[in-house]
């Protein structure tokens, strides 16, 4: 954030100085809120309509269909100008509003609607890396939150449980270990995703992700399963161990911010990554290539 | 709130439709912030210390220990003092602030506080009630998040597990039944507490209410486990399924706002208060009116 830089509230394109939101808007004091992170790329969002169906999709879950206002995409535009971005990070969120009385949410929805954007560089193969390197990946005691308590495929302002595992990771570091990205469980032990990363690992040649119902399917997920699709690569998705993800041949993390970004080490143990993943972080590549410039 | 209305935010008094939180504000953007919502009655806050040691509690398990401010009770006291008021609601939020990066919470936090008031009647048993009436209890599919995921004795901005419960009351109401409270159990099936309450009933005399483990601990629940130890009831802490508290021969709900709220029907099977509701609620109007007048 610069002196000039400019965030869209409520409609209106404000300093981001005095971007702000009311202290009794729900989506501070409940983290009552939908959001989306996006990147864009020579001007253009990749994968908006994913992330807009997304949006909708975690608003309707919170009770609150309809909240995302139809010109979003143009109040996204709007700012990505008015901070002469191209190569962005975008954050969109949707709240609930304030509202009269206390925790229950009444129906009508006055929503707030914040977008936020930072430069980014375009990163790629060949560019500057929006990472300082492979991942090193720490397994945690947080479990992922279960479905019967919040459903895991809605983003929402609600983001405690990645925190604490990040703050696990601080705890286990070290001057020479230093994790960046937690191995989450689900209730049951099995593999779900790092705090705000899908994970991918490669056993035997066949591409495998832990299955949803106890994740965030994210966006770049799909695009890779897409492109793995394309390619015929033998893809699994289930249900996995630690030591599974230990034991691979290559593994990696995705989301919008990383791309596909190679695992170092899980638990200590080198993973690293391989011709699977460099090939499918190329046609990642080639596919914002062709889709944005 | 009105229009002369002021909340404290960062130790400055402002008008209530001008206090806000940046954008970036973590305590908005991931709900990363820990909250207490306390009473006034005459001008002094009921249970201060109790509900100061809780806030620092949460803070510490989100890994931001000495992030309450000092001063904050001299806050406290400013905003109702500000708004001339001797009887209010009042809600602390203490925020992990604006940090650079994304997720992972850096060491240095500069905290965000938040004072905001509304004015509340005495209520008591003499007084206007804060509630409309006895508490109509129904179950709920969303269960508890578990303590793996979110250490239940933290309040925290992250609320959304008891605004899906109190959806559910939405979707199950009619014009002739409309619960006002969700019966929330754990993972395994067992009663855990209300969406904004704690639950306890009574069966063959003794007082009984779920152990601690997957709920969060309210300072009412304390006062009046205390108060019932004083007056020598039988008290039972354990695990309960919702058949027991159906089946019970009264039930009522506890929080700082409701005080000792009686219980009228639960899963639409008449409970009711009865004469160990009326003596509790009795007792802490009492040590309200002892303390605080």
């Amino acid at each position: 954030m610069t002196d000039t830089s400019r965030y869209h509230v409520n409609g209106t394109l404000v300093p981001a100085a005095d971007a702000a939101v009311s202290v009794r808007d729900r989506g501070f004091q409940y983290g009552d809120a939908a959001f989306e992170t996006l990147r864009a790329y020579g001007g253009e969002v990749f994968e908006w309509d994913a992330h807009r169906e997304r949006l909708e999709r975690t608003c309707a879950t919170l009770g609150m269909p309809g909240a995302v206002p139809e010109d979003l995409a143009l109040r996204v535009a709007e700012t990505l100008d008015a901070n002469d971005l191209a190569d962005a990070y975008v954050r969109v969120s949707v709240t609930r509003g304030v509202q009269p009385g206390r925790l229950t949410p009444a129906e009508a929805v006055d929503p707030s609607v914040v977008v936020l954007v930072e430069p980014l560089p375009r990163g790629g193969l060949d560019g500057e890396s929006v990472w300082d390197g492979p991942a090193v990946v720490q397994s945690v005691k947080t479990r992922r939150t279960a479905p019967a308590a919040l459903p895991p495929d809605a983003k929402t302002h609600n983001y405690l449980n990645g925190i604490l595992a990040r703050l696990e990771l601080r705890r286990a570091s070290t001057e020479t270990y230093r994790p960046d990205e937690a191995l989450m469980r689900d209730a049951e032990g099995y593999v779900a995703e790092g705090a705000t990363s899908n994970l991918f690992f490669v056993d035997d040649g066949t591409l495998k992700t832990p299955a949803e119902g106890s994740l965030l399917p994210g966006v770049t997920r799909r695009v890779v399963l897409d492109l793995a699709g394309e390619e015929s690569f033998p893809v699994e998705t289930g249900r996995y161990t630690p030591d599974d993800v230990r034991g691979a041949d290559e593994a990696f993390l995705t989301n919008t911010t990383w791309e596909v970004r190679p695992v170092a080490r899980v638990d200590g143990i080198a993973v690293g990554g391989g011709p699977i993943t460099r090939l499918l972080a190329r046609l990642f590549d080639a596919l914002v290539e062709e889709r944005c410039y």
